[in-house]
């Protein structure tokens, strides 16, 4: 099998793994259950989980408990999705080739339609005390819970938001990027390790790892984002000029930028290659998310 | 101590808690806590924290592992609020006779703060972890979840929102009351008494005890906004038939909701009194619901 079958492989099976911890459509509320589904079955790369998934596995994982996390990580990094296309946000009505969820459904159900899924990732999280008595949960859900806050993703939101239109620091640039993109990321590569088992300090190794590999997939982000075309990209190309954003390209140059995004990446792959796991994906995936086009 | 000092005592603690659970404003992304705080401090009865505390020493609970579970109570009711009043829902500028949040600091972060409320509100439930080996906590979390979310809270908002201007059934506005107001009262009654031990059959008394609270407590919200002058109540009286809202006072009549909040209340008490454990304030708390005035 080669590295494209193997990823729609996991994509597939995450994809049934969400379908499964989706909740039924039924009861007075149905309609809020049909926009979550819109919103989380609505394709993408399914790089958080997926993360997830493989960092487990490099640590030995063999059961099913990261099942719900994996669903949970994909509801918060959805929700978020949802919440930053709102109109008083960036204002946008497509995404992947997609109406939004807000224009779908309306504009007070996109507000609670990420209310829903921020709220139901918890409690799907949650259910994996009913799985199995594993010593982890708990530390799993407070690096979900951190990463996905005001210490993490919300916090990064907050500094983009407030910074729109003026000029930032690098530092405050770094800032946003290590917390909007790079908290999740991170949060992914350390609940697959820790449900997996791993010492306390190989998850902070995996910490820094995900950091690595979040500020290289941002970067990237930045790169397409001038260099893609809309069709391929799925949205508007030239949005963060659009929204007179300061990215990592507009501050580095294109160049620099990507020798960067390769710099960083290949010390994330050289971690991941120095523990003796299943790493051959991993590393793969994690070499993808710098040639990737969309 | 008569009933208002035990009352404002109460409150006060509960305020103590509260603000040793809020996050420091620090860091790039201060603003979004001072909007947290701005939000969560802004007055009120603190009831359903007061609640679980009832519930708590009800059944015998004496340590410190419900004060973060307090404070998450706190925190989500506050979120729903936050989201409720924006411009895209109830569309609201004042509250308890202050600015909204979304109108002090902007409509981006009024989404954002709501975000960063609901959120933190798990991340400081699950620090119940770091007090003490409980082994109630698991539970305390999911049923904190469930009751905030889809089948809670955010299930009766949603449904609240797709009935505006419509004619609903009696069925649809229990439904409506069950989740919205009722759901975070039965969390906070049964959180109490599973963090106090009780068996799982009194925990599904309180449950109980919980809806029969909250139903009363809604439909006094009800017969408030039609009674009440706007000085009294802190928001515009008839804001529900301003938004043309079917509610229980319109539905059966005046007189016949006020005998409705009394019988129900009364059920309450008399299934708390049966209990052997501190109820005295706990009686006085459920009654004083149905007497007061905003």
């Amino acid at each position: 099998m080669n590295f494209k079958q193997e990823m729609e492989e996991r994509i597939s099976y995450i994809e049934t793994v969400l379908k499964k911890y989706l909740p039924p459509k039924d009861g007075f509320q149905e309609r809020i259950m049909e926009a979550m589904e819109y919103s989380l079955m609505g394709g993408g790369k399914r790089v958080r989980p997926m993360l997830m998934l493989e960092s487990y596995r490099l640590f030995g994982g063999e059961g099913k408990v990261m099942e719900p996390f994996m669903a949970a990580m994909e509801m918060i990094h959805t929700y978020s999705l949802v919440h930053d296309d709102l109109p008083a946000m960036d204002d946008d009505e497509y995404r992947r080739g997609r109406k939004t969820t807000h224009i779908v459904y309306g504009h007070a159900m996109g507000i609670l339609a990420g209310d829903a899924l921020l709220n139901y990732a918890f409690e799907t999280a949650l259910s994996s005390f009913d799985l199995e008595n594993h010593p982890g949960i708990p530390k799993a859900l407070q690096v979900l819970a951190n990463k996905a806050g005001i210490y993490g993703m919300i916090g990064g939101q907050v500094v983009d938001v407030e910074s729109e239109g003026m000029e930032i620091s690098m530092e405050k640039l770094q800032a946003i990027h290590r917390m909007k993109t790079g908290a999740l990321i991170q949060a992914s590569v350390m609940i697959g390790a820790i449900l997996a088992g791993a010492s306390s300090k190989d998850v902070q190794i995996m910490e820094q790892v995900g950091a690595d590999i979040g500020l290289a997939f941002q970067i990237q982000d930045d790169i397409l984002d001038v260099t893609s075309t809309t069709e391929e990209l799925g949205k508007p190309v030239f949005s963060d000029e659009k929204n007179h954003k300061t990215t990592y390209v507009t501050f580095k140059g294109l160049e620099s930028a990507k020798a960067d995004v390769e710099e960083i990446s290949k010390r994330a792959m050289k971690t991941i290659d120095g523990f003796s796991g299943e790493k051959e994906f991993f590393l793969e995936l994690v070499k993808s998310l710098i040639t990737r086009k969309k």
